[in-house]
């Protein structure tokens, strides 16, 4: 968005608010916290500088009040107790010659010391909208869905996957034995669990060494490599080396576990990468399980996007997690919808998954670009893990051909199989 | 900790948690989440693969049950939908031989998928218990508060400051002005809006280019270095190439925006970095503004301790911030505060300050190790930015010979002027 007026290039992002104090001017409060905004004349406070560095609030719309705050804030209790707080949208344009392409002031302008403004018992950042010759100094996805679909050898269906279970505690051999089965089986995507990266007696490196030669012996037999995500989360030199590491040995993929590397490092890592990233979000729900407070996955997906991530977790629907299946779908959706030139990334599916969700992530999706992870889906499977990934397989031709998955399973023993056990649908 | 049945060392968590299953339960799910637990027999699970990489739970204390979920989860809505959320604090005991000196790692343990767990209608990261031996492998603090005061050259009392204001939208010359003029004040530390990075019209370069050349005609004049908090947060070679040129200027500070940095990226910054780095918190508010959700301080200012900050904000008493003042203190007592060997950070005080939160800050710290940062209070003094800078240091004269404030303001204009202005204790 340009404000012409002003002639200034602008970004704009909106926030739901919440205060004792009416929406407008909160509004105000937040645009004047999160930029120019001064309490006290100063040389070279001006218009021209406003002109410059004013954010300025574009619209505010109202809604419901409710009869109590969501959120403590001692300073609306000292200054502004009330019956009612307002509630409210408020979009607020920045100019983007504050920021430039630097992620930490993005998010700082975004995100920064508006969450504890005492006027708001509630601030949620909602989305953010860039101009697409702002959002072109990002760097962004690499590999994207296309790229990892080449990598993969897989097309024109979602690729299959799981987690080498346990999560953490196999040795490296035990670590390339659970590999070397499901690669017999025929899995096309395999990752490490979020919490592995380098124990004592599993590091890094043995993991890579004792995996890699088994992927190279399935590849040779399917005609296409196993993708592996492993994790490199660390500090900047063991990712950078890790990384190497993984491509010198013929791999194709470095997970991270985005919240905790940071932006700042997943960008560096982006940087240098000659592999996708497949982003891990552990850590999410501190940032959105509570509605009035933190971020919307649609504008954390932004950002992430922006630091340049190929794949990224979005839970599964029906899981064992908190999150309703619908807002699972919504985040898998924005994952898959370019925004100012940004290309999309492929959304991933985990947690309590199995052949039966195929039929309803392609009717929410109209897609099979994404990442289907299943645990016991495949490797509970009781024909074995072969049957497993090939329920799986089954499920997503019975979805996209529109058949109910019953009448499908008839004469293929891996979707009856999986049927039988995990539920029916 | 170490627990000396499995021979093993562990490092612990403790958590607050909600759900309407009994809060045992919970903790071993969350114990098991977090570590190996499996969902289903595996080649290779085995007791000595729990014995290595299986957390435990140590206690649990129950805490009086509630009527109504902190947080919606679709699972419990689904499974167990209930008139009573137990509540209670969960203390596990983690391997750490899971982690390594990994800060991702370490994150992802005590931070991750657990926020996600079905289970859950809340979960809080209350603190984190390593043993030395573990703590010793992360870099911590590299100067700490002792090393600032000798950057400073201020001793024996709080180091005084304030932040360059308008926030963001002055020129490169228009800073150097203000720092010129706090300076000739007798300022000692200035720090960078957390805003401000690089705007396209008072580039990073610009302003350390425009701003160091004040600083060392005052430090000539004063016989000690204005402390400059520039902020250098960006991308990481962005953050090297800056800090190198801080300290090829003869700058003593770099200041990072932690959370959208992130931990690789402070911590690699810490590895290289030859100055104190002075860590701004912005965003905090989503991490912690909700009690049954995120982060308490005491375990993110440890977090960021072993990544190696040297000063952490920790708000203002009587602030324009949503925040108790009780929290506040805790915050800073818990910077000012050892733990496993890592040393203590100096507590940067910020927002809504003036020289009369002396007093209350020293009764409730007992230290005066702690950055004092006041804009209006210094700038906005009827007697100019140096009766702004002396009002504070006698409001501190006070605090720490414990004479009333309106006392010790006899015969002290800067002082009797700012209680006048400013409205008195």
């Amino acid at each position: 968005m340009v404000d012409q007026t002003a002639g200034r290039e602008e970004f704009t992002a909106r926030f739901f608010v919440e205060s004792s104090y009416p929406i407008e001017r909160v509004g105000e409060v937040i645009a004047g916290e999160q930029s120019s905004g001064t309490f006290i004349a100063l040389p070279g406070e001006s218009a021209e500088l406003k002109e410059r560095s004013r954010a300025r609030v574009v619209s505010v719309k109202s809604l419901p009040a409710v009869t109590r705050a969501s959120l403590h804030s001692e300073y609306l209790a000292r200054h502004n107790p009330s019956a009612t707080y307002y509630r409210g949208e408020v979009e607020i344009a920045f100019p983007t010659a504050n920021i430039g392409p630097n992620l930490p002031a993005l998010l700082t302008t975004i995100a920064g010391n508006l969450f504890e403004i005492g006027e708001v018992s509630g601030l949620r950042v909602l989305d953010v909208d860039l101009p697409a010759t702002f959002a072109a100094g990002f760097l962004g996805p690499q590999f994207g869905i296309e790229g990892t679909r080449k990598l993969c050898g897989v097309h024109d269906r979602p690729i299959i996957g799981t987690i080498i279970k346990p999560s953490i505690g196999l040795t490296p051999e035990q670590t390339a034995t659970v590999a070397d089965e499901l690669c017999a089986g025929g899995i096309e995507f395999i990752k490490d669990d979020e919490l592995l990266i380098d124990p004592t007696y599993a590091s890094f490196d043995a993991r890579l060494n004792a995996v890699m030669p088994v992927l190279h012996k399935h590849a040779d037999r399917l005609g296409r490599m196993p993708m592996y995500a492993i994790n490199i989360s660390g500090s900047i030199d063991e990712m950078l080396r890790r990384h190497d590491a993984v491509l010198e040995s013929g791999g194709t993929c470095v997970m991270l576990c985005l919240n905790w590397v940071g932006h700042s490092g997943v960008e560096h890592i982006r940087k240098h990468s000659q592999l996708p990233i497949h982003g891990h979000r552990n850590g999410w729900g501190a940032f959105t399980r509570n509605p009035q407070l933190g971020f919307s996955f649609e504008v954390y997906q932004k950002i992430w996007r922006l630091a340049g991530i190929d794949h990224l977790h979005v839970n599964g629907i029906q899981s064992k997690f908190w999150e309703p299946d619908d807002s699972v779908i919504a985040s898998a959706l924005s994952c898959l919808t370019p925004f100012s030139g940004v290309q999309p990334i492929l959304p991933v599916f985990s947690s309590g998954q199995w052949a039966a969700q195929a039929p309803t992530l392609f009717e929410k999706l109209q897609s099979v670009d994404l990442m289907h992870l299943a645990g016991g889906g495949i490797i509970g499977h009781p024909l074995g893990i072969g049957a497993g990934i090939q329920s799986m397989r089954e499920g997503w031709e019975a979805a996209t051909q529109g058949i109910p998955l019953q009448q499908y399973a008839e004469g293929r023993p891996a979707l009856t199989a999986a049927l039988a056990k995990f539920g029916g649908v």
